[in-house]
């Protein structure tokens, strides 16, 4: 990579990025009203933005930066963060009141919905018909990973690759629409989604901090079996009962006793290698690469 | 009108709702699982498919029929159904157990968000940009509709204009995006869906059938200030308590008592006007009148 094209990834990233945020700020606000009010906090919120860095980094240094397209793709994930902690009942979202303890069931139903159809009209409005049809298709993924995990409830017997499946629909989809609309490539994406959701769930279990904004432990308390829970359940039986809905004391304690964490941890960096590996003999490539490995070897 | 073209509008029309149907099938059955599982009774359960009536109506007789138009506008609906449901707590949906009461809140609102990412990919691939941001901010109003109707909870001291506004968001926006999508007038689709909401909310009042699918008073039960409701609660303080969230025991049999149902009635009359008025000089035009007509005058 040249150095000007260096200075236009690193620093250029900030400067995108402030631009994403004031663009999702301006969509937010276009309403005055309950949506907006919800969505305001979804926004203040915060989160890493780790979907529009994608579509930025995955974009040509000669192009114009995909900011339409990077808030388009956050839009979706917040809308779907938003309707998510509905059904699940969660209380808490990254530290703070999610949407719907705060304001309610039908207006964080509402706001989703608005963040949703505004994902869609941001893309008409600057994009393809192509690229449109890539987001929706996304989209479906998303709902058909989400209805996934709903059918793994508690199922400590379920395959390895079938949760590797629900990890590359519920949070692949996005991430690799993130490249392909930056003009990136898709199974990059993809690859890097599965490792970011694997690490996501071993930070669950080890609840190292409380800068993931999530309670440690929710997987095990929902019934939800990620890796690390299905990697050591099957060495501890407290583990599994736990996942299956037995009781759950201590069993957070069993899990990081066995090699379930460690195990998880390596199968991610699989996933980030082999990520890396697709993107040979592409360009742009070094910036994806650093965001690769900072995936997996994050601890929050 | 033509007599050929007279014979498109009604012989063909039952071709195309034939085709929607099918082609509404196909998207829920794209991807088996259970988010076709809910969607495939969602489809079942039927509806007056008014929406792609709306287009094919608004159609040119010498274009092809809207047929991918009327499918994304129903599933919008559809989506905004199954939504509205959850979060109601709505056990029925046109006399069947409501998605959610059958599958669960969380594979609900996954089919929900499934069906809607399923409007924007068929428009996508079937339509013009334009049109695809037409729906999507159709969509965008719908959700605002439902923010405001939360907002109006158990307030029986709304302005009939609120409840207006609240109705062409809610209502009037897909009916508006149906006229457009099929080449016609939002201006007619807009006051159409007006008309139809207060008739709707006169018909929650009256219980005069099951046909509706609904429970009849679950609009006073839930505290939603309808047309009926509000100018009822103005004659009678039994309603008007009871829409606050007071005891409902015979507040039904009062609003009959007032003359609040008939000035409903004629309120959506002056509406399905209005809109038949706007037509005045477009083709086609004699079938969207019939529709208006249809559409205040029915029984469920």
């Amino acid at each position: 990579m040249s150095a000007q094209a260096t200075e236009r990834a690193v620093s250029g990233l900030a400067g995108y990025l402030a631009e994403v945020e004031d663009r999702l700020a301006d969509v937010v606000r276009a309403h005055p009203g309950l949506v907006a009010s919800v969505g305001a906090d979804a926004l203040a919120a915060g989160g890493k933005r780790l979907r529009p860095t994608l579509a930025y980094l995955s974009s040509s240094p000669d192009a114009p930066p995909p900011v339409a397209e990077g808030v388009a793709v956050e839009l979706v994930h917040m809308a779907s963060l938003i309707h998510d902690d509905i059904v699940d009942g969660a209380h808490l979202r990254r530290g703070r009141a999610a949407a719907w303890t705060a304001h309610g069931a039908a207006p964080a139903k509402a706001a989703g919905d608005h963040l949703f159809a505004a994902a869609f009209a941001t893309l008409a409005s600057n994009g393809s018909l192509e690229r449109v049809a890539a987001l929706a298709d996304a989209s479906l993924a998303l709902a058909r990973g989400e209805a996934m995990q709903r059918l793994q409830h508690r199922d400590s017997s379920i395959a390895v690759d079938a949760y590797l499946e629900r990890c590359a629909l519920k949070t692949g989809s996005l991430f690799a629409v993130a490249c392909v609309l930056g003009g990136g490539s898709a199974t990059f994406g993809r690859l890097l989604g599965i490792a970011f959701q694997i690490v996501d769930d071993v930070l669950d279990c080890t609840g190292e901090t409380v800068e993931t904004g999530k309670i440690p432990g929710t997987d095990l308390r929902d019934g939800t079996p990620t890796l690390p829970l299905l990697l050591a359940s099957r060495e501890d039986d407290v583990v599994r009962r736990a996942l299956e809905g037995g009781p759950i004391e201590g069993a957070l304690v069993r899990v990081a006793a066995t090699d379930a964490l460690e195990r998880s941890r390596a199968i991610a960096v699989e996933y980030a290698e082999r990520a890396k590996a697709s993107l040979v003999g592409t360009v742009p490539r070094e910036d994806l690469e650093a965001v690769a490995d900072a995936v997996v070897h994050r601890n929050r």
